[in-house]
């Protein structure tokens, strides 16, 4: 084995899939390529040429061929890039966003492949910000209440609208000729391996936070989604597969086909499936307790992982080996975080400010983290509550709302700007005292994502705000960074690759070398102010006044009203 | 008398002073003329050429040269203008911000105009909004409580740092030679009066409001001085007149040298001088109770009229003859009004809508008034407690700060702003049912000032929130016109005046035809929104949640700490 050997990190977002090539011995990323899907992601009409199928409000949806078509476009590009032998690359994984689901055929075809349900919506992926099975939720919720399912507490009490059986339930209510037409449930990040390698699998990531199964008490009985509709009685063994692998195995080999579509040799070693957070935090070097990796973009995902099973409240799950085998791995979120910034600066920074980044070519985020980081802490008086997007957290309420007091008329854009940047970072420290308080201890905090690399202001902030290091992962790309990790275990130490994700983090996975350490006279302000946030939260967060929900209440019957005239 | 008789009403502002000459028949606005003062608002520095004095911070001072000034150039330019016979000009009447106030010598030379005190700033003006004398402020509360002064009632239990002893203590406190120097502490208002007349005299509307006088009591007692500072106890003898003439009398008449300075006749009656919000009540065509006068401008002041002595929790104070003979005058206050919008349009309206508001040829604060006019009550879902300058009325507490709830990702700046217009107007009704609890009634509000004729939703929204019907004042500048009326008075019927105020004002007050009555379906929802106000005003303002006291005392510890570094 003299040539370096290689792994393909396949990463599918959003609005775009990525490839990443990567050198197997020390993780450097060798080449990237990127593809826009074509038919993005699907929230008015669906994407038939001469039809006009209109979706119902808060559908998502997405085109099972713009995950294929990702394969075929990216992996042939970075190896062309990157000018590497097709046999040098020994392993390929992906990540997906969750729970981004689809109804397909026992041979895998998506049910909107076919001509006689294209134009049903139901047939096709719904996308994980698919919000339109809140009902479904709700009666799952109230089932598993009522009939006492343990399984609910590992969620902290609440399954959410986006998750795996919300949104097959949705189906079968709205559309029970689908639901029979269907032979499996799945989620799109199983289905794409399942097409790279012809073999049907389920990972433990997706099965354990989105759809309730656990490794030690599987799913849920037959008596309990009876209950919710007696034609889910038998969905685990009519729809499903009941043996979910742990991530970090091998889910197969390249199919012919899908090497003529990737440019790969057939049989390369393909990994199960992953989540596109989850697949980050040995991508961002954490496979051991006490460190939590915090991916942050829009919103803001927590993942820590513990030796002990432990129910700790609010939290949006735990599954054990959910992340790296072996561990417990917790997820807590944050539902707005660069959203909360994008607002902000798209809504409130005024002309001049504008005209200032302008002239010195810089756009509106740098200004505003420049005049920010001249402030001291507390020197603005301002002091927010970070719900502009609801809570996801402790406190997991949807309907609270976002707050700011200690305004003055001397009050500047770039204080209040300072002020939401605290107020996300007050949020985190509540995440992670409530992890301490519950048996989940943790010393330092490892940032990845968008916002890290952009905004130093935000790194020190959350440092002296949680009073612990924060280290930086050294990829921008870490998802995935993680899936060719995944690949090189996949591949195995013969092939060239690794027998466990551990020994792959140890060479693949790099921080940054500059750390951020909490100043002690900031830390000191900041404690002061997060005392004032919590009785803030406590108050507006568990019913001393329940405004934030009157007000929704209000705005949502004035808006009916208007709605009628 | 076959001529149009004439009255000149001069009203000197905060930047300038103001003439206007009006037909006393019908009230009609003949001519006008603005006189910017040279040294404006002096805060930085004293204008002495080649000196460089610099001010501590919070000071405001004023060159009372710039009052005489405003007689010279604005009396003369309005007779210009309008072609009028001097003869035919039968009084002139003054109003002026209070408390602005001077220590002059016995014969009224202001003592900043004598060569050996022209050096120190305590010989100038001080202008209403000098803000450094808090400290004298506080002993003097502190001082009347502890010895039981009932006359602190009147004030709702506060004397402001703006209030004439406050300046006269802190010139005694800092300056106790120019304390001895002056033989005369007296209000701007009366100087001017003086300089007019050559007769000195005190108006009961800032004795009763401004310095703790009234009109069965008189001012508080010598032993209350001399506790205050062993050199106080003879102020009033001293330095001071104790005959107060109540508003609606004539002071004198012009002398020779006032007639050379404005190019009226010697001996043209002058009114009793008074304050530009007080005499805007009768202006705004009221002279009896019910009907409460808003005085909407940067911030706004609420006046309104009784028979009887009440005492009205918060309130600025009520004084018996302040504002109309025979009436006790209420007032109250609301510190942050225009100056609300003014800061929300220049530091959070986005460039988009600068862009839009250029390309569409109007200002940012119509554009805004356009956007939120077409929102219904209670559909942005957002609620703010409207203390950006603190709380000037029932809570009477400058430590309160602003606050916003119900923001989400949806939320755009013109639901912002209308929240805070909404915001001013849950204080105005606060500020009405606190009168109403108190045995003050009020069934119709009147406004005048800049902002009514400007911002038509924001008089609706008035109306609707305070379950009232709102009247516009007809006089774009009734505080000058409010001067003209009692310039009218001073020279009686004889001369072709009136007799009273209340003839006065039936003759030269008008409102405009244009009213705003309350909508009942938005004054329905306004009742579910007021009532959320309420509780978050009763919360953070009564000390349920300090908060916001301590986010202040936080900031200024930030700011002494990185002033020392």
């Amino acid at each position: 084995m003299g040539a370096h050997k290689y792994s393909v990190g396949v990463d599918f977002g959003t609005e775009s899939g990525r490839a990443v090539l990567v050198d197997v011995s020390d993780g450097r990323e060798v080449a990237t390529s990127v593809y826009a899907y074509q038919n993005g992601v699907i929230d008015e009409r669906l994407p038939i040429p001469g039809k006009d199928i209109v979706l119902e409000p808060d559908w998502a949806l997405q085109d099972p061929e713009d995950y294929l078509r990702t394969f075929q476009r990216t992996i042939p590009a970075v190896l062309k890039e990157s000018g590497i032998d097709p046999a040098d690359v020994i392993g390929v994984g992906i990540d997906f966003t969750a729970c981004t689901m689809l109804p397909a055929r026992k041979d895998g075809s998506p049910l909107c492949t076919l001509p006689e349900f294209r134009e049903k919506p139901h047939a096709w992926v719904k996308l994980w910000k698919h919000h339109a099975a809140q009902p479904e939720a709700d009666k799952i919720n109230e089932v598993a209440r009522a009939m006492g399912q343990t399984w609910l507490e590992r969620y902290g009490g609440k399954i959410s609208s986006e998750w795996f059986f919300s949104k097959v339930l949705q189906i079968l209510n709205e559309s029970p000729e689908l639901y029979a037409a269907a032979d499996r449930m799945l989620e799109a990040a199983d289905w794409v391996v399942w097409q790279l390698t012809g073999v049907e699998t389920r990972n433990s990531c997706t099965a354990g936070y989105k759809a309730m199964w656990s490794k030690r008490d599987g799913f849920p009985d037959s008596e309990y989604f009876k209950a919710l509709d007696p034609r889910l009685a038998d969905v685990i063994d009519d729809k499903m597969l009941r043996q979910v692998v742990p991530t970090g195995q091998r889910a197969g080999g390249l199919t012919e086909e899908a090497a003529r579509w990737t440019g790969l040799c057939p049989g390369t070693a393909v990994a199960i499936a992953n989540v596109d957070a989850h697949v980050a935090v040995p991508a961002a070097t954490v496979t051991e307790p006490g460190r939590m990796v915090m991916i942050m973009g829009t919103s803001t995902c927590h993942m820590v992982l513990g030796t002990q099973e432990q129910i700790v409240p609010g939290m949006c799950g735990y599954v054990e080996d959910g992340i790296i085998p072996g561990f417990f791995g917790y997820e807590a979120g944050q539902s707005c975080v660069g959203d909360h910034f994008a607002w902000f600066v798209e809504n409130c920074v005024p002309a001049a400010y504008e005209r200032e980044a302008q002239r010195r070519s810089m756009n509106l985020h740098q200004l505003l983290e420049e005049k920010a980081a001249a402030l001291k802490p507390g020197e603005s008086g301002l002091l927010a509550l970070d719900w502009w997007n609801g809570n996801r957290s402790v406190l997991v309420d949807a309907e609270l709302t976002g707050m700011l007091v200690g305004a003055t008329l001397a009050t500047k854009p770039e204080e209040i700007y300072r002020a939401l940047v605290e107020a996300t970072a007050y949020g985190t420290r509540v995440i992670v005292e409530a992890f301490e308080k519950h048996g989940v201890p943790i010393h330092e905090l490892v940032a990845c994502g968008g916002l890290p690399e952009k905004n130093k202001l935000l790194m020190q902030i959350y440092a002296d705000v949680a009073g612990r290091p924060i280290r930086i992962s050294a990829s921008n790309q870490t998802p995935a960074l993680g899936s060719a990790m995944f690949g090189a275990v996949a591949a195995g130490r013969q092939a060239g690759g690794y027998d466990s994700i551990f020994e792959a983090a140890r060479s693949m996975a790099h921080l940054k070398t500059e750390d951020f350490s909490p100043i002690p006279r900031n830390q000191q302000v900041y404690d002061s102010l997060f005392a004032e946030y919590v009785q803030l939260h406590d108050h507006f967060g568990r019913g001393g006044n329940n405004v934030m929900k009157r007000l929704k209440r209000i705005r949502a019957e004035r808006k009916a009203a208007a709605a009628r005239l």
